[in-house]
């Protein structure tokens, strides 16, 4: 198994900045009046190295994987739902499957580690395909021992740094699917932020009040039998699934080749905070698209000092809110490299 | 001048709200997993009376004016920045040319009231295209009397009314430019909400702390010399400016058509404000595009129980935040129309 993690170079380049400030403050609006779709075009900017940024051939990955602790009820829908969404992702009817089209997102989706065998296909040009990366049919029950293995954490991680240098363009969207995976994004911010699972257990896929505290419970389990695991990687092993794994080496690789990343909900925002607790300077290619409705969410953000773009009470996940913020990343370069100057279009300034 | 109120119908239809409603909770995904977009998508159906809501040849409409209550230096831009940046609209350089373009959105500019000259010109196929609604160069300042007679504002409200009938679509979205209109929107939402000006006067487009106060100043002056300027349509014409006044007008006319309305920022809303106070039932055809930076802003959408999209920061106007917002009106349509359901899909419902 070969794992290693890559360099990621600290971005920070104060005449890069410098420049893209003066092109956006001498544009024709009062200063700083398009707020955050400034600072999302510098950021942009600065991650593709360029004051004349263009998105390209932009990749929406859904990575998918099974959870043992999905047996212990910690979800308002059945296991079977992750492979039967899978099927939907590919047959086009899912939310991500709509959004990505609308959006001229190429859609590819891994099966992780799909309980159940998703057979291979090929993909009609332009529709979504299918990647099978399966390191075992779904995760071990992470309330009564490790979920994975050292071993199959790391090629889940090794996978996803394969499949992203298998995919063109300059942007990766992050989406995922998992029945019970709201469970694993608890655990992991529970652990590696030391937050009380309380403050980091959800309704998910809509658990009622009882529902959540007996997930709470399980969880609480999977903390104990678990204790040992501190280090990221240890965590992500321990508490983590095979989706977030595959996804943490997509990030990190996204990251190695400065692409810019589009982080969706909780999920995804989870295997951003193991990668960035491996390499922080991940952290400098992210734009995070929303905050979710789910419980956690803000906590996790605020770990990573992530301020994202849309508050819309979304907790779907699948990569859904990333591609629902996706055009305004667009704007932001549009605005780069479309909006005339206050000299070129000879309007006056402030006076 | 011709001039009368259109008769606006109550859009309260709870058998196609049920029916719509039915339809977004057996997509596959969580039950209101997709937050304000199933709200949206629900208010899009809704205004267009079908389960099937298409958005048809959607049109950015810009109303310009001066004010000449900018003499007064409630503005840290001059009044000549109205015409340039009209000019910048058409020739394709300001925010909303860009994003318009970046979306499908025609545009018109239309000169209400602006200061200069404006010549008339043909557009090319597919070009923003001007109209020429003036109806005089500039409202009077506002700070020393009426800015402008009841017989004028009539005629700004009627040339909207008459614009929007002009147009093709389902969809508008609102836009404006004038120097000085901050103040205006100020002055309307204190005078029709009864707030104190300190609570609703804010930096324009980028007035210090000093600016700000002078401003106020400025602003109860105009309150109090137009203080008998009670009802919408003698606060409008006392304290309001063509490019406001058309946009009531324009909003009225869109509302009686069942266009889907989306508002941009302060100074349109203010535009809806004064709308609603004449026909409450334009508010059911309101889409809020997003909450702007501009003080004043948050406490207008509250007198409309309006919740906007997004949050961003922006206080541009021009509607640059409507455009930006647009794309997920059409997600939220894409979502409605082409979302597999839990039966279709052949996946399972919540357990």
């Amino acid at each position: 198994m070969s794992f290693a993690i890559p360099a990621i170079a600290d971005l920070t380049d104060a005449a890069l900045t410098a420049r893209l400030q003066h092109i956006i403050d001498f544009k024709t609006k009062p200063l700083g009046s398009l707020g955050r779709i400034e600072a999302l075009a510098l950021r942009i900017g600065q991650v593709l190295g360029t004051e004349a940024p263009q998105l390209v051939q932009p990749q929406m990955l859904v990575c998918a994987g099974d959870h043992g602790i999905a047996a212990r009820g910690v979800s308002a829908f059945p296991s079977d739902v992750t492979w039967q969404m899978v099927e939907n992702f590919l047959a086009g009817g899912a939310a991500v499957s709509v959004l990505a089209r609308q959006h001229g997102l190429a859609l590819t989706v891994v099966d992780c580690g799909v309980a159940k065998p998703i057979a291979p296909r090929e993909a009609a040009p332009g529709a979504p395909q299918l990647l099978l990366r399966k390191v075992a049919p779904g995760t071990a029950d992470a309330s009564v021992g490790p979920a994975m293995s050292a071993e199959q954490c790391q090629q889940a991680i090794a996978n996803g740094m394969e499949v992203v240098r298998g995919l063109p363009g300059n942007a990766l969207l992050l989406g995922e699917m998992g029945i019970a995976n709201t469970s694993v994004a608890s655990l992991l911010l529970a652990r590696l932020a030391g937050l009380p699972l309380a403050e980091v257990t959800g309704a998910g896929t809509g658990l009622d009040a009882a529902g959540i505290e007996r997930k709470r419970a399980v969880l609480q389990q999977a903390l104990d039998v678990n204790a040992q695991a501190s280090s990221p990687l240890e965590a992500l092993a321990a508490l983590g699934g095979y989706e977030v794994a595959t996804l943490v080496g997509a990030v990190l690789q996204a990251a190695a080749e400065r692409r810019v990343i589009v982080v969706d909900g909780f999920i995804t925002s989870a295997a951003v905070l193991v990668a960035s607790r491996l390499q922080p300077t991940v952290l400098q290619r992210c734009v995070f698209a929303h905050r979710s409705g789910e419980r956690g969410h803000s906590l996790m953000l605020a770990q990573m000092q992530a301020e994202p773009l849309l508050d819309l009470g979304l907790r779907l996940g699948e990569g859904s809110g990333a591609a629902l913020a996706w055009p305004l990343l667009q704007s932001a370069c549009a605005v780069l490299a479309e909006m005339a100057s206050f000299e070129s279009a000879g309007v006056d300034n402030k006076s």
